[in-house]
């Protein structure tokens, strides 16, 4: 059994619990929260719930430590400490600031002997492997990522900062236009607005000034100013009942040219009820082959691009070979 | 430099070929035939071009011998020999045969401590991978393959076989309404006439009787009789300017379920104008990856299950992270 601990225990948390309930040969021996102990119920009978603080008293206890904090704050600081005393592994997803994690979380694993794999999930992580080996294989071509339809926390989160607006969700919508250019193997060339449409559901507080707020969010720099944005104002019970779920997905579309101009195009696609449920299931795979790579003796920080896929699986190399080779 | 060795010069090898055109990291030095290797007529200047029973002549001067056999007769033999004195890298593609191929395979390796890669392409290959990363991240799912639109060589030919038949092109084509089934999550059982239809372009001799060459086809064993199959009589000159092309592609699906009936669909897929140089284009970046296990030491038989990612790419770890991850 690969003994499993969850430091940090929210939508992402909950969600590698039940991953680890969907997999036989892993058990979740703890969770570890800021909270008060007492105050947190688990689903999982017979695994422990320790404060944050309480953390390095169970070194002997877990296999590998899910680091389930924010990438903004939380996991450049959380990532490196844990990483002196657990196998970890997160899912640091600040594109631009993956090389400065990736050293840090590097440089603490290797000097305690620890696996640590960072930025797991599906982007960056499925997606990323799929740029990544269409790139190898194609090295003629030019690849395009698109993004949803799903919520984005971040843009959900910035419409609530505005004065008036009490709840929102906002949607990162693919231009069907746009994807089907890409499939035809044209190659175009497509600017952000081309690429994603944005649309909002909000509840505004009573009386507020509903042009007002929409401007607001339509000229809103980096988040939407540089989109087609529609904004719908709608009832709390109806954004309860129509938008509570967190939804998202997306493609990895490569098109590439090989000999006397023949044309290819690989296409990864998701589709996800439930992002942080998704994102849970890639991390606990990876959470097997941190396991075994700790076994096998190995050190160091890992990305998704260092794991030989077979390591992700429970069944060994014969069955993998002779069922789905 | 990666000096690369072509094994057999067809359509695939061909591929390869061009393929390396496109990788500069890499270089073809031999091409070996079992034709008059004075009649074989190569693209790249300063490559040799020598009969195969002169292959062990250059064992120093080849990091990686891509063998272009058929799965047949050819690979069976030509991989667990060649591996003796080469690292290999070929494209067997006889599924369930792949157990019995390995073994061989890696046997010789071992002793002769050369890395061999075996079915590397898109099926086996690919889609493999595809499989095994989606049935890893959901295990609590069910995956789907389907392939096409494309020439299936086998099939051409088993019609070709037929009496009163000068020449043939047969496509598998996936079943619309069997994808969008599987697409919608309803994880359906399909049948194999549910699956994909068969559609045949048939030159026949003058005078055939063409009802009973229609019949002959449809009722055909494994190859036609458990599909819905549609053939069409055409000239020799329809043939040649409209079906020389040899297309083809798929789809892997996998629909699973997490946490409380959250489903999420994960899909692959590959539409490409040149079956023999997508495939081509596959091993090539796996060659990269042979000759970069071979430099560290590593030996034995290898699948797309067993090699990092990151061994595909001529990038470092850190361009990897930065521009990919």
């Amino acid at each position: 059994m690969i003994r499993i601990g969850i430091y940090g225990y929210g939508n992402l948390g909950r969600g590698i619990e039940s991953a680890i309930a969907q997999n036989n040969d892993m058990e979740l021996a703890c969770v570890f929260t800021r909270r008060d102990p007492t105050s947190v119920k688990i689903n999982t009978k017979g695994a422990m719930v320790l404060h944050s603080s309480e953390v390095t008293k169970m070194t002997d206890k877990i296999d590998v430590m899910v680091i389930c904090g924010g990438s903004a704050t939380d996991l450049p600081e959380q990532t490196p400490y844990l990483a002196k005393y657990f196998n970890v592994i997160d899912s640091f997803d600040t594109h631009a600031k993956i090389p400065e994690h990736f050293d840090r979380v590097n440089k603490s694993a290797i000097e305690n002997g620890k696996v640590a794999m960072i930025s797991v999930g599906w982007d960056p992580g499925m997606f990323s492997l799929n740029r990544m080996y269409a790139g190898a294989i194609l090295p003629d071509g030019k690849d395009y990522t698109f993004w949803g339809k799903g919520v984005s926390q971040g843009h959900s989160d910035a419409i609530r900062r505005i004065d008036g607006v009490l709840d929102a969700k906002q949607y990162t919508i693919p231009v069907d236009s746009a994807l089907e250019a890409v499939r035809s193997g044209s190659n175009p060339e497509l600017t952000t607005r081309q690429k994603h449409t944005r649309e909002c559901f909000v509840v505004a507080e009573e009386g507020a000034d509903l042009t007002k707020i929409e401007n607001e969010i339509k000229a809103m720099p980096n988040y939407f100013a540089d989109y087609d944005t529609t904004v719908h104002f709608i009832t709390r019970d109806e954004l309860v009942k129509n938008h509570s779920g967190i939804p998202h997905g997306g493609f990895v579309i490569r098109c590439g040219v090989t000999g006397n101009g023949n044309k290819h195009i690989i296409e990864y696609s998701l589709k996800l009820d439930s992002n942080p449920e998704f994102t849970a299931s890639v991390i606990v795979a990876y959470a097997r082959a941190v396991a075994r790579l700790a076994r096998e003796g190995a050190c160091g920080c890992k990305t998704v691009f260092d794991i030989a896929p077979a390591y992700l699986s429970p069944k060994s190399g014969a069955e993998l070979r002779k069922e789905l080779l």
